[in-house]
């Protein structure tokens, strides 16, 4: 996929979201300290640009058709998503196997709720989205983090290590593939370890795959339930549509499960909380996942990898900092720690010279001090002035 | 309110929403055996009209903006619910009182699974909303039914007689207000028994007031926080604007807690949900809760009082069929038990010969037997078509 003038047009024109309710940039003040005035918005998973052109004529549709009273099952909702899983990731599932959730944070919340108990040990390996532990302790169960294996610009899991943390307690591990905020596309061999480890310790399997369709030239992303098919009685897959096309406001994702007794129990959970999808977002999910959305989901990759040269180049042109090579996602994870600065000294210098918004590495659990992540679904010309930022605020250590 | 041209052409042009994904129109074969093709849907409760004006100039509005990612708090939403309520119900509540919940059946399901323990019972009075039992029984509570009086044409409550069927394990009532099917719009005194009757068990009191928009002439709504105040530390009132915009495929209601100890308590729960609303809902709602979306209502009651003043009219011109006056709701409750005739010869006559598609009574709970449940929300020209089924079915009573 090249860049073409209609792929700059759709991702680089500016687009100003202030005042728009968007979190990313009316509560950068209160959360981070910067000023939308001048400042950058480069913190939570949402894209500056307007999603596909086939999804906002859906939505044009349903507002023509004007009715949106009670409907169920969504024939065509479903049979897009397994269409999606089929042609861009070559997983061939029934469209029984696909619950929907309330997006993803809902969807780790009902897995936790469903096959785990208050106390009991979850396992996650850090750093990772920092959703996994927030909602693990808002459900009362137990964060076991297991740090990842930094080689050079790789991580890796650390299965060894992980191992000597469990004390038998635990029931779950959320698995982020691909990983945020590394951006690590795990390997087949990789995942088919993450699945026995989880067989050794008879633990549920959760895996977050809501990365898997923005993956980078050289990578691609294997589906769990591919890479070890014989996890699947303990497997769930979450998907959405949400970051792929910038509609995690709509706020609904799938849990895709194969195995039928753990899909009875989840319906049953589903039933009992009379969740279902609101229309617009089905007319919405629909539209996307078709081929009109997958062009334009390859344009989006093609702007995403062009943004993130532009971002690497610059930023670890600057002594003391790295941008670790993303294979996947649109997050870039820099390393701060060889400026030899404190936490606050970097964070100080990133709020306050360079006014950028970001999200600050330790939350991502062990393994984050030093890092800060850097959101780079916006227009080129953001990044550009991203960079031109940090090599000012940073100019002493040229 | 009169009726003038808009308001005609508003809610009485001809929509055909067979194949739109509608389970009123496109389910109605398979559920009650009457096919989309010469049949009426007249059962679950959506309106054939579009919504408001102004909601769907709130969804253009967001096509054209396009980008629907993260976004929260919305105080602009929370500021329209609570102008709402206020100004058509006398209401005047916080802004922090309100949570927003996946619709009316998600929220009685949150608050079953918050306020009371499997096995516990939940009182209901009956012949009520078939969903308040379901709902109840999907969540491994126990119903306990409580009939309603019928005096001529008026359902009222039974208090002593409910006090009689309560064995002490009862923790929650769930409360029809105004009430589905019977159309009642209660008093304050008996609001204020019921939340007395609550007091005096013990019971948490949740007053499902989703149809308070929807009430005819000489009859007015009164919140049970206006009528019985002192019941706020154990009142959660739920709404939506779900009927009242022909929304409810969007799932979106309210629970609005004035006591902040419950309100803590949900909140909690919500957390650890991961519950948010959808943008476009909240742009929806937003948009609804205005003094343009109440004159839109306004004109959707005079159409809908017109409507059942056809209805009941028609209907009550065939000996043995009695439509009671509806004080508000667009669902006439119709006796046929002075028929004479079972209740499966009657659904047999309906369904064959009438070709109407009807929510049958006994799926209210005790007290439905003898009933049918017909929606009038939808063209008066279809509502004039059902009465001449009706005559033409039952013709041989006249």
């Amino acid at each position: 996929m090249t860049l073409d003038d209609t792929t700059m047009t759709t991702f680089d024109t500016l687009i100003d979201r202030r005042g728009t309710n968007s979190s990313k940039w009316d509560k950068m003040e209160r959360l981070f300290g910067v000023s939308p005035e001048d400042g950058l918005a480069m913190w939570t998973a949402d894209s500056d640009y307007a999603t596909a052109p086939c999804v906002i004529d859906a939505i044009r549709r349903a507002a023509e058709h004007g009715i949106f009273g009670y409907s169920w099952e969504h024939p065509d909702y479903l049979n897009a998503i397994a269409w999606w899983q089929e042609n861009r990731h070559g997983w061939k599932i029934d469209t029984d196997w696909i619950l929907t959730s309330q997006g993803l944070g809902n969807a780790i919340a009902l897995c936790l709720q469903t096959w785990t108990e208050p106390g009991d040990g979850v396992v996650i390996f850090t750093p990772v989205y920092h959703e996994f532990a927030l909602k693990i302790g808002k459900n009362n169960r137990k964060v076991v983090e297991c740090p990842l294996k930094r080689e050079g610009d790789l991580y890796t899991l650390d299965l060894e290590d992980a191992q000597s943390r469990l004390t038998g307690n635990e029931k779950m591990i959320l698995f982020c593939s691909p990983h945020n905020p590394s951006g690590r596309v795990w390997t087949v061999d990789e995942q088919r370890a993450v699945a026995e480890f989880a067989e050794r310790n008879d633990l549920f399997l959760v895996s977050d795959e809501v990365h898997q369709d923005l993956v980078y030239t050289g990578h691609k992303h294997i589906p769990m339930a591919l890479a070890a098919p014989e996890t699947l009685p303990r497997l769930i897959t979450l998907s959405a549509a949400s970051k792929t096309f910038n509609i995690a406001g709509q706020r609904t994702g799938n849990m895709i499960i194969a195995d039928p007794e753990l899909r009875k129990t989840m319906k049953k959970r589903l039933a009992a909380l009379d969740y279902a999808p609101a229309v617009l977002s089905v007319d919405m999910i629909t539209a996307a996942y078709s081929p009109e959305g997958a062009k334009w989901v390859d344009q989006q990759v093609a702007h995403l990898e062009r943004n993130r040269q532009i971002f690497d180049a610059g930023v670890n042109a600057i002594p003391g900092l790295r941008s670790l090579p993303l294979q996947s996602t649109y997050l870039a994870w820099v390393d701060f720690s060889d400026t030899g600065m404190s936490h606050d000294e970097v964070i100080a210098r990133i709020r306050d010279d360079a006014k950028i918004a970001v999200s600050p590495g330790p939350s991502f659990g062990i393994g984050g001090d030093g890092f800060q992540r850097f959101n780079l679904a916006t227009q080129g010309a953001r990044v550009e002035d991203a960079v031109e930022r940090l090599q000012r605020a940073f100019a002493d250590l040229q």
